[in-house]
């Protein structure tokens, strides 16, 4: 049932979605016609069904994922600025609005699951439709319109990401635990090294996003900031350290867990990362290849903000806020790491040693989710991007090995409540160092 | 996107079914191939996604009642009586069985729609896989195991009806409200003429099944119950009278509903029937057809009991008792009406007059659904076919437009909670005679 | 801090109450005089925090089990048959009406507890001015008022029970789980014989209320019923035989159970009758008169319908019909039994022997509580009284330890939800027998 | 029922209390005497009842906070470090230990309610017991313990000010509001002049308690903080500003408020500040003197987080940063502002002008609550006191007129979740300014 051939968002694919603009690209064409076709790619081994269904509220189906984000394109780059634009069906921008309140009425986010038609195909056709309108449009867009396309992008760079995670999460909800691509060899790899400790004397930081490139707004302005003496530690923590922290009883004492995270453990009967089973003695995973024995080698992921503070404090440590994170990591290419080049069964990976700051986990930070000095959300609709979330979560950095490469920055700022896990959220650990 | 014509369980499909099967054919053959055609027929609009979605715990997905009435045959019949006959996949039972305890654990019921594989055309497999076998088989098979082939047939047949409300309730999820079924041409017929009344002096009356031919458990014993002397409407009641309770303040008053029914009519601000919808000064429902306007001629239909029993208080009137009921049907023709022959937009329609019992809409009675006195539930896991659903739960009599023809009886008794109304369940009112 | 020594409502109250009234007492006044007597005992050892919180949504605060069922008096006596009576606080109907729609707004039932103001005191006030004016116009009230007055003191010996339930509720909550009355000795008594089974032939039965006393609306009309041939237990079943029925599994088997049965017991971890606590390898209780060690030989309580039934199904016996019940129980006087003569810690006691049908604990049947024939509700607000709670609960016939000797009836009606059992609930057995 | 003087904890009562003390009082004796007086007097004009009612799970009962208080000082006091002390009552720690994991199992929080027993007469006399232990053993006691006493001070401080915001929320649920304290005159005062602006250049700023004095953990360690170039308000926003906030739909334009928030106002129906209401034309509010008019000129109240942010947006501003506003607060005197100086019903007071940090309300920050550089929780059970709630919650900063003069300071951290409004919460605006 599965194909047995690795999908990518080849070249070829690209190239087709390129001939019908005209032969004058705008620069941004490219760029545009590759991040499309990934997300085709991503879903090319779903059935109409796994495409449909939604197996939590704060997950959504593949297809609406494909929908969102063409409506994205459609809503705030073709209707408002290509005039004679018609919608590709009037009554989809209620299906397929998020949360973008400026933009009027919209189904309700825990029923997206409901929607089987339009079909996956005819979600396909939508996309389509837009591509050609946008690509033959580019040419002439407005810089405004430019910088949506930009914006429209990385929309849904992000949103393939979810598209990764939330069908891995309905997938673990099947109990068959199908694969959701075929499985690729593993390579065996020696045990990390203890962790080592990378020191920072502290000081004034210039933080946050500040030239011409491409960031979201939470990532600016750029400002400085003053961090205190510090280490942090120069990899995540592994699974087979995690094993040992539950092994330890780490899931069972109170005194580890911030007092919301230790209701979480009682009331939800956690007892493991998200996806791990016990099966004998050995702990198994379910991925996007299946069930399988974790590595220990390899980053933990699938832990909440508060499995990852309750195991550094079990640890001795803390986590690093996102200031020292972010000085940490802004010396180093974002673009290297275990990061998406392509559709596949994405994991954590064994590190090759060294700190690599960007792939396999987003790393939980101690920083809650706060608007830095000076934001200002954009005006309109697309100003509902950022700023409104910015109470209640905290700031995850880095990137994941469901992040499209190319998507992470060293100021980019994810974030999610302390609760949720079914993203490849892991943990580096930090300390402080006393002040000279 | 919709098929233009109607989708028939045709002769041809059953002589395909039968043909693999031995020339001897069993007596129950036909009626099996025609029972499992019919389901192959119903879904055979949907997609694997409209298969698959499951819209609230009350329903299941067309997907699992395909698989589940597949599961009973292979249960029951192939894997207890068929010596060599290996399960089509032994992970299956796990996902489609749906409430036999004795069976071992299954998936949790509210949890069905997570199982987007197998996929709607692997259990078209499977359904065919089980055909084959039980066809092959029957000849040989113990009479017990035929009488489980005849429950299994009539079990399905319910499923057939639970399919057909699933799914409308699925398909009114959708903010786009899609017809399911092709639309039918409608016939405008004259207004029923007022409710008229049938007297019934009261005493003794049998009640029950007796007989030899096919009835589930608890329609029997057949006993004796003692009537008092009393009337029942000779029609259901229609749209237009439910609008003119509606227009009465019937959903405002408290004191035409039971406590508990005035407790839900707040709690979930009822104000007409499931799937109607006022648009400007008129009433509209949606159907398996889409959203049309009301028929005022035709019987109203999704209504709980709550607002059945309201009704009726506020008509001046009673729901009848179950056993006033049969003592009615009983002396009619249990195969005429309006029931499902096939796969198609079925609905409620206008009565040509006279007492209809069987068809268009399952009738609410005044009767709590309890064991009849000497009922022994049957041994093993089918003795927890009923048995076990006896409290909370009221009696619907006669049969509804999709209740495939030939399932009905006059000793059928048909039962849910009072708040449910996703199932064509309607109204028929009585009232009390001063004893002579 | 409790009283030593028994309360009772002793006649040097009652006769207190009496003499500001006229000296020419109308029949009613005694009566009255004793109902309000014995509702201020029960209370009498309680605190104002006592009297004042509520455990659960169905259990009501003594506090306003006492203002209450004085408001009753008040409102459809006084109020609305004594020229020129005023409302004690005419702020205080919308606190102490329970469920009457037809009387206007009230307050929410699951937020009784927070009223601390008015306080218990003040409360006792409004009891003694309702109770002097009441007395004062009885001799003078129109003979619906005095049906009226009969009502509320029926209604009020219905509260009494309440505050006995209720009030042992609350006090279950408190970890040191005081005791609410001075324990009284216990005398050992001999365990009983094994159950007796007293047969019925079956046929016609005259069941309900008939005759000019007193009963409620919902125990009529007095109507021919048919019985089949059955058997009923010559007594209840006790808390040894239900000790060895959780010992033997029974709260472990799905079969014994109802679906809805055994939904609630695994939603809610329930492993013996309420109140039960396991101390080492042997059963206690707690009562009125704080935790003891259940005695075996005393008839179990405090268990809901499921259980009740399901202990039947486990014994091979089912519960008898109300009508099965009332034929039984007619031939006997509802006025012997262990019922409540006084304020004190009541509770079920052993048999001396035979079929008490009256006291100790009500006994669940198989009836869902439903209209008799032709039963029509009074018209007005007190025709709120039963018939709008006729969905979903079942009947219990008898009384208990904490029925008002004097209330009980062979038609007398009670129901409850098929999982309470926060009130005296118990079992009796029946069983078919074959038909001549 | 009310008393008609005001409730002091005078000095004639201190005085008592230290009186059975040696003569040779230690130093911090007097102020322990002062503390547990001022919690007495509060609770005085409480009837038994209203100090054991719970209104909802985030209040507790008056009786609880007095009792606790009392289980503070002498389980980490007495027990802990005089030796022979035996406790007033074994089973009482199990009702009265709020959240301390270490020191063992624990009564639910959402069931403080329903322990009627011990009454708040005997709550009263194991705070005198205690009492006389601690002031007895005092001139004894370690340093260790002497600091103990210090913080069960504080400790006891902040649960005078839930004590008082926690009756009135139980009092705002009664229908009829009584008055908790008589209620005083009233000053008419003119409205305040607009908002004026406090600029602050930006730079290090030392934040954080530091020196020999009391502060909680959490208040340390003292460290530098960088501040950007701000304004800060000069008085806090008034129930008048918030009307016209109110007229403005300010509860009704999403685009205002956090995500969060606006959930928060459709699930919660949220249209004004806690305990408002509007009559006739006129908006009302409730408090410790009843229901009355509000003022328009004293400072707005019982607002959320999610409120103040949104304020604050429609305001075209932001709310301050815990460290901007401990940089303009620090130069002030706690001691000075509407804080709690005796029982009765305070509540915020129109401003004589100028910058008063400290006392009416307290100020929302934009801060979440999270540890400090190198925050380390203390050992043992006392180490659960702030730091295990470090997650979900906003830091609110100065006191409010229930807070006890004396235990405000400039470091101090209050913390809440955004949706809580129960305590005396206000908003101070603040804005960017321009880097230089």
């Amino acid at each position: 049932m599965l194909p047995t051939a690795t999908i990518v968002a080849d070249d070829r694919e690209v190239t087709t979605m390129l001939q019908p603009a005209t032969t004058a690209h705008h620069p941004l064409a490219e760029r545009f016609a590759r991040v499309r076709a990934l997300s085709m790619a991503l879903a090319e081994p779903l059935s109409d069904a796994d495409a449909t269904v939604q197996s939590m509220p704060d997950a959504s189906p593949t297809k609406w994922h494909l929908a969102h984000t063409t409506w994205f394109f459609e809503t705030f780059v073709l209707r408002d600025h290509v005039p004679g634009y018609r919608l590709h069906d009037e009554r989809w921008p209620f299906l397929f609005n998020s949360y973008y309140e400026a933009e009027g009425r919209r189904h309700a986010r825990d029923r997206r699951g409901m929607v089987t038609r339009p079909t996956l195909d005819e979600v396909r056709a939508y996309r389509a439709h837009v591509d050609v309108a946008l690509l033959a449009a580019m040419t002439t867009l407005p810089d405004a319109a430019i910088e949506l396309v930009a914006l429209g992008c990385h929309h849904e760079e992000q949103h393939q990401e979810l598209l990764v995670t939330d069908i891995l999460h309905l997938f673990a909800e099947n109990p068959l635990e199908p694969a959701i691509y075929p499985a690729e060899p593993k390579v065996p790899v020696a045990m990390p090294a203890p962790i080592g400790w990378l020191a920072h004397d502290g000081g004034i930081a210039e933080i946050g996003h500040g030239g011409d490139d491409f960031a979201f707004d939470c990532e600016g302005p750029r400002h400085r900031a003053l961090l205190q003496p510090h280490a942090i530690a120069d990899r995540t923590v592994t699974n087979g350290e995690w094993a040992a922290f539950i092994a330890d009883g780490g899931y069972r004492e109170a005194r580890h867990w911030l007092a919301d995270g230790w209701a979480w453990v009682k009331a939800e009967a956690i007892e493991a990362p998200l996806y791990w089973e016990k099966q004998g003695e050995a702990w198994t995973r379910f991925g996007l290849d299946g069930r399988r024995p974790i590595d220990p080698a390899a980053p933990v992921t699938h832990v909440s903000f508060y499995e990852a503070d309750a195991y550094a404090s079990w640890a001795g440590a803390r986590l690093p806020t996102e200031f020292e994170w972010e000085a940490h990591a802004a010396a180093h290419d974002a673009r290297l790491g275990n990061q998406m080049d392509r559709a596949g069964p994405v994991e954590p990976r064994p590190s090759a040693g060294g700190p690599a700051y960007f792939g396999d986990v987003w790393e939980w930070t101690g920083s809650a989710y706060r608007p830095y000095p000076g934001f200002q959300a954009a005006e309109g609709a697309v100003g509902e991007y950022n700023g409104k979330f910015m109470s209640g979560q905290f700031v995850l950095r880095g990137g994941s090995c469901a992040t499209p490469r190319g998507h992470a920055r060293a100021s980019y700022r994810n974030f999610f409540y302390p609760h949720q896990r079914w993203q490849f959220t892991g943990v580096r650990l930090a300390k402080d160092l006393p002040s000279c």
